[in-house]
């Protein structure tokens, strides 16, 4: 089958109902997509890698596959505030499996309809399994939500619970039938709906992809700021909160600053959602990142997630 | 070194010179890019991977491949008549070489600034080395070429020369110290200068990715036409046109439909921009695409590239 071909038959169709509402004019077929631009908004762009047993394992779906990857590239767009408007995916497969295929674009499907957004267009290459995917949001002009506004004394938030997917990965290499819900691994939730609410709210805001920590320093050296973590108060599932768990990574929940006048809202904005949003330290002065245990003894930081 | 200092280092001032003029307000290090759109304008994306030993040789430089992958990207901007706003890249490498990225990141740079646009985003991942070029153009509101939009009894015109990319390949897969001209196939030229003069003039475009047959019958498919082909007048480097050189891919020309009264223009355009545009045949009411020899006799037809 020819890659024009394979196109047509399995990507051509995929969220194509919401191709007006987000302007596209052109989509999955032609050299390029053509996407009208409205007045007074801004893109936000955002591409993600994901690489068969390095960001998921082969013993996956294709469904679970597919949907997984443009998770983690949404989630980006979550962070910043974004509204998504449309995705474009680069899947290299190593032969050409026609049900594979089929699943995987049933799991895009699904991630189109969830969120309302069209697959634009693509590429198909051969190799190694590996999934690229390219998402566009948009804000209003001015309100993204970088990771470079957190200012000294704000509180730090985090959505959700911390390690889940890293208990669901654990559990999925060594059982076959998982005793414990996989689903924060192999569904993780883009939290899109609490980025729109964050804005005006939250001064900066990462999605934890990398390991909690870690992001979080990220948000402060993009800020200038240091930051206290009270090991204690991270909301997890199980009652060891070790640093493993801690700083897993593959969470995507949304870590995010905001100044203490906020507190109101946001408990608004954890009821109105039901995602809970637990303050977990605050921003300091000093360029730092410290974790104080239960007993409020500062801790030595593991690394997070080494890339390479 | 974690993929945060890694970007850091070499991927965070790649064409930040034209971050301005393409309203890019927060680029690489956030979680996403932001963009300011300007009204009357419409946007053209494209997303394309280059796979080692597909795409590109092992034995090709780190410059060589990031130039080449990116190239190949914008080449669908080109056959849209779309100017280059900016790219993104999702980079996948086995193992951290610094001197190898170093280099990478220059051939990024060369891109960056033979097109003047900006790298404003990416991801990098572990894994069997590929490349995957997001690239993002505009075009005034509905004038982006399309490969639908050719009628029956147009011309059918070809830019540069076709095959010199598979010969190139060929020398370079069988010699050490290559023979000929190799630049072909290591240093694609997008043509952007020649898509952006062919809106309002050329009907339908593409550019010749994976065979020029193959791509042209794409045009068909898309307009609901057909086409003839004149292989003697299919422009070569060397005299034997066999079918392998004519429809070997990779040549990233554009091929484009015109109609008739369009001639004049289209000799002007081709002096203007020092690039030849050959007519080799034209579109018919017939759905087939026939491909005639030096004797006007119907020719068999090869397959095109075939990506599985």
């Amino acid at each position: 089958m020819d890659e024009h071909l394979l196109i047509q038959k399995f990507f051509s169709n995929i969220g194509s109902a919401y191709l007006a509402e987000h302007n596209v004019r052109t989509s999955v077929g032609d050299d390029a997509s053509v996407i009208s631009p409205k007045s007074n908004k801004q893109f936000i762009n955002s591409i993600d890698t994901s690489i068969e047993n390095v960001h998921f394992l082969s013993s996956m779906s294709p469904q679970d596959i597919a949907y997984r990857s443009c998770a983690v590239a949404l989630s980006d767009l979550a962070a910043c505030g974004a509204k998504p408007s449309w995705y474009s995916i680069a899947l290299t497969f190593p032969l050409l499996d026609e049900d594979w295929i089929m699943n995987f674009s049933h799991g895009l499907s699904e991630f189109s309809d969830e969120f309302k957004i069209p697959l634009i267009g693509g590429d198909t290459t051969k190799g190694p399994l590996s999934v690229t995917v390219q998402v566009m949001g948009e804000v209003d002009k001015g309100k993204a939500i970088l990771r470079s506004d957190a200012k000294v004394d704000q509180s730090i938030f985090i959505s959700g619970t911390i390690g889940d997917a890293y208990l669901g990965l654990k559990e999925l290499k060594t059982s076959n039938k998982p005793n414990i819900n996989t689903s924060a691994y192999l569904r993780p939730k883009a939290q899109i709906d609490l980025g729109l609410q964050l804005i005006d709210i939250a001064t900066a805001a990462i999605d934890i992809s990398d390991g909690l920590l870690q992001d979080i320093d990220l948000i402060c050296q993009s800020s200038g700021v240091g930051a206290e973590i009270y090991l204690g108060q991270i909301p997890t599932s199980i009652e060891d909160k070790s640093l493993d768990l801690i700083n897993s990574g593959d969470d995507y929940q949304i870590c995010f600053t905001a100044s203490k006048d906020k507190h109101e809202n946001i408990k608004e904005i954890s009821e109105k959602l039901a995602i809970p949003l637990t303050l977990i330290g605050k921003t300091t002065y000093s360029k730092e990142l410290i974790l104080y245990d239960e007993s409020h003894n500062e801790m030595e930081l593991g690394s997070g997630y080494k890339h390479f």
